[in-house]
């Protein structure tokens, strides 16, 4: 089963030194899949990430963005990127998806995802619970974060 | 506590002959407050209860409408009422709130509403947990609606 | 060739004892057919019609809506029609078109209309120069109306 | 008065070679002065500018863009701009303004711009007639555009 864990970052933008997505864990984490040039993710992904953050405690769910850039690399730069956060306010932490061997970035291919955007959901334990391709209404999602915030949260260990 | 027996209506609509809001115990309501000419009813209030309506599992979620009238009392009619779900397109049941000493008809009073559109939240019990009046997020209806049917159901008395 | 002489109108609402149509000859008029239980023309004729009232001068268009009701008469009457235009803050004048035999009113027939919402054009000498049934783009209605506003008034007659 | 020949362009995308600007006279001209990283450009301005290109025949007007980047250079490339216009559908031509000695494009410099989204319009004689910045309604345009239709055509010369 994949978390966390396996999230593959080559760099945290909008984070303090020494961020991890592991020091999540104990909060539900809402981690938005885009890229900056696709248009659904600008329409749709973004704003619905934004209206997560707006709307729960950060105390009790994470949101963090993660760039997994499968085309254009070469317009979709760490600097590029920085630009985009900075014009359309977004402000939570946003991970580099690392690049891999081929087109597809590591992380995008270790959670099979589809395309961009993608809404990926995991508990306070940090599995990954629910994954979202395209456009997911915000009362559905609102539903399946309440329901992860009303699972007890995992031991210390 | 206000619960779904102080629901006073003179007429139900798309509902079976004898439908009663006590009928729908054991399951979440959601109520939806309006006016059929009331311009945020129909660009949101009333779209937000489509929405519950279709996410939402009949068998978990039931949903009506509440014909709230406090003003221009002659222009929403029942017979007016009839032609605008038809036209809106609304097939969830909707009860006529009872006309009052004055202005203000019986439910309203009852459960304090501040006005159109307001959104009424019932536990499988039948007790009102939320009430919001005006424009609510989609993610926050969602989320307080999975909370409810997270909750046991009532013992059957 | 219809006018605004073939518009029979039963009586005017937002306007002072007197007004007709014909006064209104000079000037290029827009003239939003609708129904206030129509969603269309509640989501995009009505504003259109604002917009229109909003971006010219009043010396140069004249804006007016038509309730051509053809269907669930019994609803959509003049008092519920006063209330429509005071929730839906609609100024302008409107004048209820003229009930015609059967279901259809007169103003409807004579122009031919395919429903509602339809906006018509009338050039400055009063003769009908556009039609359109449904949903028309903004910027076609602003071109046509400065098509109208360009061509010379009529001499003094 | 600025005109077609002022702009300052230093490559042109979704464009036969040899395209100039300069070719357009005869037709009216809107031409969308914008920067891939603005959300207001992505929102409303290059939308209107493919309204224009939809609604206009282009035998009569003409729809180009200008890349006027004043901000976040390293960003903004010819080679991230190529990525951005293919992402979404714009396939009109578009040139990129020459970049000046600070931080200002030469084209934005001479034509005063204050900012993105910013529309001109040009008459058939390559005149600029209109300069928008910011949000402008679609009526407002489609008029202007049409007032420069019905001038009459410069002579050959």
């Amino acid at each position: 089963m994949t978390s966390l864990t396996d999230l593959a970052i080559s760099e945290w933008l909008n984070a303090t030194p020494g961020f991890s997505a592991e020091s999540l864990r104990g909060r539900v984490v809402a981690a938005e899949a885009f890229q900056m040039l696709c248009p659904g993710c600008v329409s749709h992904g973004l704003p619905q990430a934004k209206a997560i953050r707006q709307i729960f405690p950060e105390s009790d769910v994470a949101v963090i963005g993660l760039h997994t850039v499968f085309e254009h690399h070469a317009a979709m730069t760490p600097v590029a990127l920085r630009a985009f956060l900075h014009e359309y306010r977004i402000s939570f932490p946003v991970g580099v998806d690392q690049p891999g061997a081929g087109a597809l970035p590591v992380t995008m291919g270790r959670f099979g995802l589809e395309g961009t955007p993608s809404l990926l959901l995991f508990d306070r334990a940090g599995s990954l619970r629910a994954r979202h391709f395209g456009q997911v209404h915000d009362m559905v999602i609102g539903a399946e974060i309440a329901v992860l915030l009303g699972e007890a949260a995992p031991a210390a260990g």
